[in-house]
């Protein structure tokens, strides 16, 4: 009882059920080794929640609660942990454990499950279930990875174009058992078994019983190719605030239905790698091991080195400028700093305009226009100030003046190429929010670099 | 029949409904004055398309399409259009097709179109509507900015508890005109009008119609506050898979419904968000004029030529040591540079970390060792790599010394500062993915050139 009660002022407090002293009265059970009291705090706690609980131990904490309560790791808390920590705890459960675990959950659910595990829990996880879902489990695996017919559920409910609204209904009255957990749909199928429309459950709760399904049709529809990237669906659902939509095999027959929470998870995964990506971090999780960890950041940090040292290579070349002017070499990275920064805007900009497809063929040379005089007017804009700056602080006017146009060129560069880079690679087939971030940063050091030095070169020597 | 031929074929190559093609015969069929034709292009197009469509082209021709075919721009095509454009379109529409556009609309709909305009066109849109919904759309936009009032529609379908899954049935039926276009759950109250749980509209439709509704709720059932803020509201329905949500007062009275749609809607806003800030911009949208963009980008540049002069003073106090050994002036940036990356690195995995809640008190000491031990890792590899360029390659093995230690010990400090730095933001109450890229790189600049040039002086001296 009195576990409630903290669960329910948590609740209060910020509307999360996982706080601090839910975790501090775990980690104190734990420790006591207190299985019983463990079993108190985790049942009335939702699945997701379990999961984050999990996430936020160490590996060692980990265990214990696993050994101490196994029975409250069903598939759920399963399937909401992160992918690095699942193939751990399935090797902490006990197999009847994971048997029981699995059986329950729809087929979308064990195939997210599966999909990244190695072969032999794979193959512990498919002897589990029951035939008939282990078959969908497999004919679901043998998708791409990322398509629609990795996320769709196989369990839908359909009804022939000639049915009424009374036998549908009665037909899912007499079905109750085999009907999912939540679905938001009729799917109306021709004898082919190809959807050809779908009636929702508010209308059909609200119609008499003689009116015919097709009567009752809703107006948009649209379905989905069973190998359709995830990326799309998720695209298709938010643009047409489709709740469910059926998914089709290449003769445009029934196959399964993917529904909005789906949709909903791909978006915000999406959205998670491509903020990564702009960052030059790959697939990456606070679960991992540093060694892992460290392996992941390691590839942008190494493009980042060899085009450090092509901008390196671009200041020797004015070394005996620098060696007169040592001023340069202290104005020099505001220069190179400030191209980066607005590369880095403009290039954001872009890529998110391209992923909602904002920006296409139609409108590029406008945008490119556009970002074009947005440098222009922020390259007077600090220009000017950063050449006052030099000339009326530092006392020299003339390296004031060449700073003030290094900076007005290096910022209109910096815009153009920013917009211009992820268009180039979105036409050549690359996605555009992977070769990002640290990209444009040491191409607009580079620019910078050389258009600071260079001018200074030509002017004051 | 030509176009929806044209519409077809676009929507079979990539599932998406506008592409170049459509564009391009609307635009001809603007520069040509032909309203009829535009029209029979818009009509098969989807609302999302159509403002899509809107946001693609110039602000002449998008005078031109709506001055040609205004009765195609129903409130649908406004609620999708980007918010900088709102208040450009409903100008040039003209009042008796603005009315009738905002008069379909849910009440949620209304408030999220209206929320951002100027009085009085606001005003205009109130004036169009009817009594009952003008009352709900001020009160709507009584509540704060992005909280659920905001968010939710009024439009709710409910039972009290005492009824069976007959009279809901029937009820429905009866009131067919006032139920909205798409619910999902029948929310149950008690006669205070306080939520007590809710059906799944697939549990009613399947059950007896002598089932008590009580007998068939839901296991987990949340409400949601009405001042509760978006982003929180985006979580609670990604975290728990929620379809639809109760939206309470104060008193815990029901006074509306948040759908997962909308919860979609903002959870792809806030990424957006988050994401362009990584890359410091802020709101932002491709239609917006030059001066505004402008204007948009230059906060978080001048912050940087403010954090880069410091830099450069930085550099200033070790000219001295320059002019001996301009290599130094050279090498510097590559310190710096691999150090803003690798700070960007931490920043955004902590940023997500404590967006998605997987970064909390309990963990935070375990996650910042973690991250010092990743800048160990790659700071001895980047160090020992660069030393031996430098003392191989330029012959100065010295310098190549001092460039791998001070690579190492900025590579520690940009991993520790940059998960750091957003975890004290979230602590003092600001929004870690407001003050987040541009600040990282900069004081990694800073701190990479006051150990390099620091050392090089103390010891090459």
């Amino acid at each position: 009882m009195n576990d409630e009660v903290i669960d329910k002022t948590a609740a209060d407090e910020d509307g999360f059920a996982l706080d601090n002293r839910t975790v501090s009265a775990v980690l104190l059970a734990v420790a006591a080794g207190d299985g019983a009291r463990l079993g108190e705090l985790l049942e009335p706690m939702h699945s997701a929640d379990i999961a984050d609980l999990l996430e936020q131990v160490d590996s060692g904490r980990r265990r214990e609660i696993l050994l101490l309560a196994p029975w409250h790791f069903d598939g759920e808390v399963l399937s909401e942990l992160d992918e690095t920590l699942r193939e751990e705890v399935i090797a902490f459960l006990p197999p009847e454990v994971l048997a029981e675990a699995v059986r329950d959950l729809d087929s979308d659910d064990v195939v997210d499950l599966i999909e990244d595990l190695e072969p032999p829990q794979q193959e512990a996880i498919l002897d589990a279930l029951e035939d008939a879902d282990r078959v969908a489990v497999e004919q679901a695996l043998g998708y791409p990875e990322y398509s629609a017919g990795r996320l769709m559920q196989r369990e839908v409910v359909r009804a022939p174009e000639h049915w009424t609204v009374g036998e549908t209904i009665d037909h899912m009255r007499a079905n109750k058992k085999t009907l999912p957990d939540q679905f938001y749909h009729v799917i109306v199928v021709d004898p082919g078994i190809r959807p050809v429309g779908y009636v929702t459950l508010g209308k059909l709760l609200s119609a008499k019983r003689s009116v015919p399904l097709t009567d009752i049709l809703e107006d948009s529809f649209r379905t989905i190719p069973v190998t359709q990237p995830g990326a799309e669906v998720a695209y298709l659902f938010k643009q047409y605030h489709l709740i469910s939509a059926p998914v089709v095999d290449e003769g445009g027959r029934l196959v399964g239905v993917i529904t909005i929470d789906d949709a909903m998870n791909v978006l915000d995964e999406e959205h998670e790698e491509d903020y990564l990506r702009l960052a030059g971090v790959g697939d990456t999780s606070l679960s991992d091991k540093v060694l892992t960890t460290a392996k992941g950041r390691f590839p942008w940090l190494m493009v980042n080195l060899v085009t450090a040292n092509v901008a390196a290579s671009v200041i020797s070349q004015f070394e005996a400028t620098i060696q007169q002017i040592v001023l340069l070499a202290v104005l020099m990275p505001i220069v190179a700093s400030m191209g980066g920064n607005a590369g880095t805007q403009s290039l954001a900009v872009a890529v998110r305009a391209l992923a909602t497809r904002d920006l296409t063929a139609s409108n590029t040379w406008r945008v490119v226009r556009r970002e074009a005089l947005v440098g222009v007017l922020n390259g007077l804009a600090f220009g000017a100030m950063m050449g006052a700056v030099v000339a009326l602080w530092f006392g020299e006017p003339m390296i004031g003046a060449v700073i003030a146009v290094a900076l007005l060129l290096t910022l209109i560069g910096a815009a153009v190429g920013g917009v211009l880079i992820p268009i180039a690679l979105e036409r050549a087939g690359v996605d555009p929010a992977v070769a990002s971030g640290p990209f444009v940063t040491t191409i607009t050091d580079i620019v910078g670099f050389f258009v600071f030095l260079g001018i200074a070169t030509m002017v004051l020597l």
